[in-house]
């Protein structure tokens, strides 16, 4: 039986992350917005200072399947500054392709974001759920504890 | 005369830093909320990867004034990643000193920003705007092109 591994996303990634980038946009209906390019998230995550971290979902077929490993999801995510409370892991996108939710991809992901929060100490999250319109109507029992027990946020501009 | 220089913030800034973080906080009512120490700003501002970036507001006396240089704003900013334009400025906090202000302190800082912006071909920006009081009723005029024109985002949770 396939399984599924969540690990850090290697340069060679990118082009599967881009298409998940744009399937994410075009269930928003705003594909057109998007205009980053393979290119540039080569060069942005994977040099000495990255811009960004990205975690890929791989499912990996079960010994003698003929297909070979497949992304499936992503979750990209920096690393902030409170001037209160110091560091801060920021999740700006998470995404599963729809055939494979249900199987708690999406949770293992948010899991591993949490466990690179602990590696470096930071004590706060500003996870911008507002983007996630999968996840805004998900109940907070669905968020591990230290995303808080608050609902998401709602965020307008005139 | 006394002139303004907006710079990059050094370690040994890091208590004036502080200083300036308590004030903003003293003003917004919430000097509880302030866990953040000097040791911590020094460590997670100035290593290899730092977490966050610092321009800080010095005021340079006139010659033969017997004061020396004196720390009465700042600016801290962190790069952020969208998944649809690329390299983003995120500006976590700016302040000036009450005294100091109606000089153009933090319109200069934001200047500044803007070039480091340019400077690393970011094309988006987030300003965390909600988050400074006595910006929030500024005109948007007062604010860059690159901020746009429409007003700051009104951010709600419940």
């Amino acid at each position: 039986m396939a399984s599924v591994r969540i690990r850090e996303a290697k340069e060679g990634d990118c082009g599967d992350i881009l298409r998940l980038i744009r399937e994410l946009a075009e269930f928003e209906n705003l594909s057109h917005q998007v205009k980053i390019s393979e290119e540039a998230l080569r060069a942005d995550g994977f040099g000495e200072n990255p811009f960004y971290h990205c975690l890929v979902a791989e499912i990996l077929p079960a010994p003698g399947e003929l297909l070979g490993p497949c992304l499936v999801g992503y979750g990209i995510y920096c690393f902030i500054y409170s001037t209160w409370k110091g560091r801060t892991i920021y999740l700006e996108d998470i995404y599963v392709m729809p055939e494979y939710r249900g199987q708690g991809i999406g949770s293992k992901i948010i899991k591993k974001v949490a466990e690179v929060r602990r590696g470096v100490g930071a004590t706060s999250e500003d996870l911008k759920k507002q983007g996630w319109p999968w996840i805004r109507a998900a109940p907070n029992s669905a968020w591990p504890s230290w995303t808080g027990t608050r609902g998401p946020w709602t965020c307008t501009r005139p």
